[in-house]
């Protein structure tokens, strides 16, 4: 097969068979094919798309292209759950101790966060002492003591999809169906879960912003998850606003404690979301029979505090220093904290959760090049959410801060992205679709 | 401005400003854009195209990123011409030193083959003691001498289209308008020339395939050059079989030479798109007042053998051996003749140019890759045209051999490409159209 062939084949919007695609994918990892090949082949698929057909041959592909995690010796349904990524969206922290509390199985490699959405490797990361770089025996080991076990990718897991992330990152090709589809269902098949819950953000703090464009993306992977034999739903969940009130890897673990300590009412959005998707991890691992059963389930594991043990025994074992989950004011000690004031009283009206995600960054809490690093304490919290009453006197956010260098920026950012209504705002849904 | 916002910008159809092509292309030629980026920027202008506006400004940027030519200095209106590329097409080589010879001021920058096309800097090349690279002075001072000059491209012409055209080549983005018309026209226009006579050459052995294309593509350059200033003519010509008799660099040197000295009737395809190109290029020197006029003058000046007088002078100050130009049987002497028969009786009813070629560079006439060298003296010399009548006691074709580790596979290529009918085929227009 001739390279550039198979490149002006997707061109002119033909259709790649399997043993094409292998050719390039496998191309790419052995460097017979150049970055500026395969550049050229994703702008391709951005512009011309693939058939379904096409997709799930080339998240195959992906996935073999380097070593997959065989789970099998563990009992039960290996249960993996992921997000697309959002902003104060800690949803694993809660939901994975849940349903491992409630008898789950949960091996999930998570990622750090880019851009402006959080990662569960760097929340994790905010409890000194933690090591997310598990070897794969201390891993499984992990799970079959604990039930749970929530570490970073293996080196070699799925190394296509590593190098085409980083050539997408840089040439305008992240925002396309079957790329981003490919590239989270390879990882997930090759992390050896029997089956996935998808936790697809829509809006304007997501990567993909209209509802339809995350049905599509939703669709596509539950379908490429039923075609190579993982069960796999997923949940259209909104992201107009951040979910949780944390924005920032210690705030967000101390938030994810505070929920699992029953601090936070069960009403809450973020336990309201976290509920949802821990019942379809229940129904997938066949621990419940209705949507109601699990979710009771789940809010007794939440309400006893078993999930809270679930939590705090995964951290242990990971080597994490369990005092700053006992306190978890530890995790948020930052030289200041500041207030947040509205510029006029009203009704929150609207929220670019991305842009809070940005502010946050700009604080320290996430990276803007892939080559920073992160301060664990720092980030924003919301006093008020998405529809609240506001007034001058009262801060509608609270900056922990420790770093001033680009307060400044992080502040407009801030005032840019909350806009301040007379009138209520009309409510918008949490939940949009469940897609099996 | 950010990268990889121009790239999406493109890939989702925008319509990019002069400053945003003009921070691409300045980054690509300074290493701030990335070999990827820019791959994936021109995939996605080979999928959603460019309006006529950013077609000129792609090409006034290609064109500044490098040094350009100052003719001023020459007397006359200097003028270029450029093929898009074709089989057996040595028109330079007979239309050039015709028009010198009818007191035209020809300066030239000209390539070399790549794939089945031929250059007519290797063709130059056949001709021992030649150098193509000459530094300008000496070459302004060939044209004032000779009226005519064919030489390299300097080294630092259109350093972007450098880069560009070798990206294009590995990445499966050749075959788009706006990217050709921009390579060639910033090349022509850095040249320095008052006009420009384009062929552009249309059929399988063209690298426009349909004769829409060719005539969008030949619009597009008549277009940017009237819009940047240079008085521009496109003739569109057939390339669905060998201009010529001769694909091979000495076979066309030597053919050119045939037609010069007055060997080769002036009916005969090659000569009369030479005329039709030559008429075009003395219209535009203001040298004759109608087409008939200016074709009247070429054939005087062909006859009278000082258009042959031309070429000998411009090989001679360029380095070439004379003896060479004299006996012109020097440049094609090879270790074997091999004739090839067809395998019956008929008429030649179709021939695939762009495997003759192909079949050409495989026995060593051209280069298959860049870093290939190529065989002055080798190629095939044509003996029968489409249409004619064929028999199987006389060889359709010679192969001129000196290498003969590929000659089993060329043998293969021609015999696929010439295809034998019953009837007499249609006859086939050699020039299609001429757009002023």
């Amino acid at each position: 097969m001739i390279i550039t062939e198979l490149i002006e084949k997707k061109r002119d919007g033909g259709e790649m068979t399997a043993e094409e695609l292998e050719f390039l994918i496998g191309g790419l990892v052995n460097k017979e094919v150049e970055d500026c090949q395969m550049s050229a082949f994703m702008m391709a698929v951005c512009c011309n798309g693939m058939t379904d057909r096409e997709i799930s041959d080339l998240t195959m592909t992906m996935m073999r292209s380097g070593d997959t995690v065989d789970l099998s010796d563990l009992p039960g349904v290996k249960v993996d759950k992921h997000s697309t990524g959002g902003v104060g969206d800690t949803t694993t922290l809660v939901t994975a101790p849940l349903v491992a509390a409630c008898g789950g199985t949960v091996a999930k490699m998570s990622g750090r966060g880019l851009a402006h959405s959080g990662g569960t490797l760097d929340k994790l990361e905010s409890v000194p002492g933690i090591n997310v770089e598990q070897p794969l025996e201390r891993f499984e080991q992990i799970v079959r003591e604990t039930g749970i076990a929530v570490i970073g990718q293996s080196a070699n897991l799925v190394p296509a999809d590593k190098k085409m992330y980083a050539l997408r990152d840089v040439t305008g090709t992240v925002k396309s169906i079957p790329l981003i589809a490919s590239s989270i269902m390879s990882k997930k098949l090759a992390a050896g879960a029997d089956a996935i819950v998808l936790d697809v953000k829509t809006g304007n703090g997501a990567f993909m912003n209209t509802l339809d464009d995350s049905r599509k993306l939703a669709r596509q992977m539950v379908r490429i998850g039923d075609d190579l034999g993982r069960k796999t739903v997923a949940i259209i969940t909104d992201m107009n606003r951040p979910l949780g009130m944390a924005i920032g890897n210690g705030l967000e673990m101390k938030e994810a404690i505070d929920v699992l300590q029953g601090r936070i009412p069960l009403t809450d959005p973020l336990v309201s979301v976290c509920l949802t998707l821990g019942a379809q991890m229940l129904l997938l691992s066949k621990l419940a029979e209705t949507r109601e059963e699990a979710e009771e389930k789940l809010r007794d594991a939440l309400v006893s505090g078993r999930g809270f043990m679930k939590l705090k025994s995964m951290l242990k074992a990971m080597g994490g220093d369990t005092r700053y989950v006992d306190e978890p004011e530890l995790l948020v000690r930052t030289s200041r904290i500041i207030p947040v004031y509205p510029v006029k009283s009203g009704y929150i009206g609207s929220i670019d959760a991305k842009q809070l995600g940005l502010a946050a960054c700009l604080l320290g809490a996430g990276r803007l090049r892939k080559e920073d690093s992160v301060d664990p304490a720092v980030g924003i919290l919301m006093n008020k959410r998405y529809g609240d009453r506001i007034s001058e006197n009262e801060p509608y956010a609270y900056l922990y801060v420790n770093n001033e260098d680009r307060l400044d920026e992080a502040l407009a950012l801030i005032e840019a992205a909350v806009s301040i209504s007379d009138e209520a705002p009309a409510e918008m849904p949490l939940v949009y679709d469940i897609i099996e």
